[in-house]
């Protein structure tokens, strides 16, 4: 999705094909430092969190400013595995901090895949020392990690950012991230990890790694099921030198766009990326009286399956993006809604607009990602949301995805 | 749907083609009765409410008491089309009042179809003379009422059940319904209307039938959306004569499980015919510490389209089903809940059971109805939602609606 990648100093990254999958494709990543990290992390809200969220709760709990680096697998989730699931995901857990002369309690681990099996940890374990071998702080090391943690997705997930700090030094933000169904906010409804050399205090990273969440991960819909596995994780070694960033500063608001930017750049592809996806689609709302209010109905329309297969059908039905609209709790005059489809106004007044169809079905059509724009003229706050189009791919990758 | 059609005396009902839709199918449907009726309705809370619900509503706050019939087309749905759509509505309500020799406001109308289309007042005015003359007390007259209000629909939905009174007396209750995209609860997400010449009083009417909306149409989802347009409403003659049936008492019991059992009917048939679908599917959940529980885990998993999709491929996803119930809020421990596919035990203690994968594939592949319980094991409350599978078809019917 990007060309120049700017590779956080002090990372190592690295994927692998561990044999995990029946496929054959890669099924190993790694992300370690070389020295302890500072981490920040959000895990799904799902009741039934896989073994990893649990053991990595207990990392963070343990090690949020001693933290190492991250195994994770692709294939099997291990979630709805029981105790054995548990000493499974300490065992990965184990098997990395060992060639990293680390304690186990400063390693993260995270699986992903079919739901209540489990990843072979002597595959594991044999495939790892290679893995870390070749890992490097190279665009290839995380391009092959960003590969390594993929299940239905398409395409790899990446996206860096660098920032200009005082004295002539930088810093830089790389993400990696899958997920193309069960793409839900709260949360940690995909796999994200992002590395960062920027030199932050505990509390600044917290903070920046929340907000930038919520307007990037938290705005992303695709099926509006959260899965049990899922988490985002941020580590910053500050390898990258110079003082702490101090909030407030300009110096860590630059840091905390790029990390935002990096996360949102992943949101987008895995919206773009959603199981059978043909579009992105992105929904702005302004013009709301509160950002719940936005957010609401952004909401509405992102989880519409009827707009959503609307928009597979290049379809400019303006009655369905309404009654989506209609149906949100948000503050607002329903004669003085406004919905555009890209540049085209549809809906106003409560009623069509007059407007060109084949020009706005042209736009869906030669635009891989299609706008949608409220104004609730209301007040003054907005939100976006990105989704995707509900195509027949999508039933046919979920309808058969065990089979 | 049934056989036995029980018609409630002193309605006349039937259907007719006006012309109104491009496929010549039947598009028009009334329901009159020989004397003033009670009514009670439940009007969507969409924010973008079609002209038939404004002019709708305000015939039950001028004529609950004394209600005498309701006009509906199929084909278009008048919502949408603004002060114009308006005049319309109105002009359909006299359009049926005056050969009824009813004042307008004792009229309500309903329209359905295409969001921001009109239908033809020139059309609807001229056939129905012929409408009335062939409207009968009759199951036949029914039917064409039934089929009248049809639009994506692929079966007629009708059901009908009789009570017995004191002094040999009788008294009956007969529905039919529309609908099969566009359907969730909070309301009213499909066109119901029902029919009784029970005696009742308006208190105990409306109570009957809000109990009865909340057991039936509002447990109902098929996408999620909440139509501009649509309504439930009941309208009682007392043509079966004898005194008002009194709250509390057994006849009025009877009645209101009558009423309940055939909104249920209803209910259910919306969602077997659910756009595309292929399986009805009945989500029960029991054991939860309250009914608002109880219905938030149902409606989580009846409104998965991950769960949706697996059903359509016949697969005992339980991981699907287990992280459903694992985002809905209800209390549980998570080690607890039992979750079961029509007979067999797929989930339990937070892990899946040792069960027969072909056997629930087998159940799954040989009914028309699959049955999905949850056990929370954390009360005695329960709730039990209707839904269908999400197939290839809904998503044809919905890409290609318009086109």
């Amino acid at each position: 999705m990007e060309e120049t990648l700017f590779c956080p100093a002090g990372f190592r990254a690295g994927g692998a094909r561990a044999g995990l999958k029946a496929s054959g494709r890669d099924d190993l990543a790694v992300i370690v430092s070389d020295r302890p990290c500072l981490a920040a992390a959000h895990f799904t809200r799902n009741r039934f969190p896989g073994a990893p969220i649990t053991v990595s709760r207990d990392t963070l709990e343990r090690s949020a400013r001693s933290a190492r680096g991250i195994l994770i697998n692709s294939g099997q989730a291990n979630a709805c595995t029981g105790p054995a699931g548990e000493r499974l995901a300490r065992a990965i857990r184990r098997a990395l901090a060992k060639p990293l002369g680390a304690r186990p309690e400063e390693i993260f681990v995270a699986s992903t895949g079919v739901i209540g099996h489990m990843p072979s940890l002597a595959r594991i374990e044999a495939a790892l020392p290679a893995t870390l071998a070749a890992a490097g702080a190279t665009p290839e090391g995380w391009r092959a990690a960003a590969r390594g943690i993929m299940t239905t997705d398409t395409r790899e997930k990446i996206a860096s950012r660098e920032i200009r700090l005082a004295g002539g030094r930088a810093a830089r933000v790389l993400g990696i991230a899958k997920g193309s169904g069960m793409i839900h906010p709260n949360l940690a409804t995909m796999l994200a990890f992002v590395a960062t050399d920027a030199h932050l205090s505990p509390a600044g990273l917290r903070a920046a790694f929340r907000r930038a969440v919520d307007r990037s991960f938290h705005c992303v819909t695709v099926d509006g099921d959260t899965s049990t596995s899922d988490m985002a994780l941020l580590l910053a070694n500050g390898a990258a030198g110079g003082p702490a960033l101090r909030p407030g500063g300009a110096e860590f608001e630059a840091f905390e766009r790029a990390l935002t930017e990096v996360c949102a750049a992943l949101a987008r592809a895995i919206a773009l990326d959603g199981e059978g996806a043909t579009r992105l689609v992105t929904v702005r709302v302004r013009g709301a009286a509160s950002e719940p209010d936005a957010r609401e109905c952004a909401m509405a329309i992102a989880r519409s399956n009827l707009v959503k297969c609307a928009l597979f059908g290049r379809d400019p039905n303006w009655g369905r993006l309404a009654c989506a609209v209609g149906t949100c709790g948000a503050e607002y005059q329903s004669g003085r809604v406004v919905i555009q489809i890209g540049p085209i106004c549809v809906f106003q007044k409560g009623r069509p607009a007059r407007f060109d169809e084949t020009a706005v079905h042209d736009y869906m059509a030669s635009n891989e990602e299609i706008e949608i724009h409220v104004d609730l003229k209301a007040g003054k706050s907005e939100a976006v949301v990105w989704t995707c189009d509900l195509t027949y791919d999508y039933v046919k990758i979920n309808a058969e995805y065990r089979t």
